[in-house]
């Protein structure tokens, strides 16, 4: 039997996952030209869509129904890019450039730049409550789902995390510190986007505790591998960090932060275990955090 | 039979407002501290609570429960906060001061200000599905109220008028531009603070018509009295407008503008008449606009 190929099977759910955020986009229909303009640029072509793919991935392995599920992918990913078109603007990263190209408030102005991450996550809202989505899923799981949504992406989530972070940077700060901060600025919405095609796909309680312990370990590992590649660009470029932010390698070393991450994905796996070959495209998604790991 | 006073009205209900934001944010616990200070700046001691007292006289008129009022008129309030404190960024309207204390970037910065404004949006949607709230209403008509008001402050609402407003600064443009932004960005959520309330409540399909062209015009209404207000402080100040913005009386003159503020007032009382007495708290915020028109 051919092994599972994950690079073919992320490519197909990024298209998949563009196609529904297209859609999102023309139903809602931003007004003006410019908002429309500046909501596309900040999602597509997007980076590797990891939130929504976890969603489809931990929601076939229960066997949810893809449309829902591609529903739910697609809030968390407006929600995602919502917070990295805040997270470049001066005030915070001032970040010129964003995966190769020129951030949104360096195109579009700050003014709309703020305000397209404004739209991004009150449509993700809009988006779980269209008539579509509540004819296919019981309201009251909706209603929950909408509140674990919030909450990860909320004061004890993903903003907590931001604030957090922005209150260390150029501080000392421990391994604990550096993972509570990056459990909640990336870990609470990669925990949630597992979560929540586990649950629409009714998985039993232990089953959904096995895919949370999961997501928790993979969103650190993730988290610990995006440190390691800016340290080395660092490294690479002889420059120093413009603003000290707290990052695994920069306490631990870079030898420890790859250990600990390639830890982190061992455990993942173990996790995957009882779930057998269905549970590949999470086992694949594992495995590709780890090939990030430099 | 003594006439309602709309005053002592306004302030029993906004003291119930702060009441249920402040139980709202000790419910949601903010860490760090300085999110937690930071939302209760923007939050307290507030303005005049219009959005959320609307929910609660229109709720009120058809027998809604006051518990629930009071979470949809909160959640109100937090996503009508969360504007202003973006509004004040320097990104847009770079405004030093609100109500005339510090704006929030100037006493926290620009970072917390904009995870502020973050954070209250996020809560809304958080405190719309908290299960004392999914206990009390049906789940399909929750679902239905988070989609309208997740409408209504989207790209075809608040954040869709304020781009429009960003990019008409400075041109000419007539009246019907500025009645379409004015609509958007403020009346949209006025318009459903009044419907959620009434919604709740029950009310007739007939009796919902009124009650939303009662608060079309009164937004409207509202939004001239406003542009008025900042027309006057300008000629008495003897200084010009910094950023150019599209107001009312700029285009037909502050005589004609405060005749149509009254014409505006006068529909909103007259779709109020079946209601007779038991109107008389939609009846008095009416008035009391109508008092604004200097």
């Amino acid at each position: 039997m051919p092994a599972f190929d994950i690079h073919a099977y992320l490519k197909d759910r990024k298209l998949l996952i563009d196609r529904a955020l297209d859609r999102c986009l023309k139903e809602c229909k931003p007004y003006p030209q410019t908002l429309d303009k500046a909501m596309r640029y900040g999602l597509f072509p997007g980076g590797k869509r990891l939130r929504p793919i976890l969603t489809l991935a931990s929601g076939d392995l229960f066997g949810a129904k893809q449309k829902l599920l591609l529903a739910f992918a697609s809030a968390l990913e407006l929600i995602h890019t919502y917070s990295l078109i805040h997270d470049d603007l001066p005030a915070l990263d001032n970040d010129d450039l964003r995966r190769g190209e020129l951030a949104s408030h360096k195109l579009f102005g700050e003014g709309i730049a703020l305000l397209v991450g404004d739209a991004l996550l009150t449509e993700a809202f809009h988006l779980l409550t269209r008539p579509q989505v509540v004819r296919s899923l019981e309201p009251e799981l909706i209603l929950e789902l909408i509140h674990e949504i919030s909450h990860a992406a909320g004061v004890c989530g993903m903003v907590g995390g931001q604030v957090v972070d922005l209150e260390t940077e150029g501080r000392e700060v421990d391994v604990a510190t550096v993972e509570y901060i990056h459990a909640r600025k990336t870990g609470a919405l990669i925990l949630t986007a597992a979560r929540v095609g586990a649950r629409i796909g009714r998985a039993a309680p232990k089953d959904l505790r096995r895919i949370s312990r999961y997501a928790e370990f993979l969103g650190l590992a993730f988290q610990i591998a995006d440190d390691i590649a800016d340290a080395v660009d660092q490294i690479q470029a002889a420059k120093d960090s413009e603003r000290k932010k707290a990052t695994y390698p920069s306490i631990v070393g870079l030898a420890a932060a790859r250990t600990r991450a390639r830890e982190l994905l061992d455990h993942c796996l173990k996790e995957l275990e009882p779930f057998g070959k269905r549970a590949d495209p999470l086992r694949g998604i594992a495995r590709y955090v780890g090939e990030q790991v430099q």
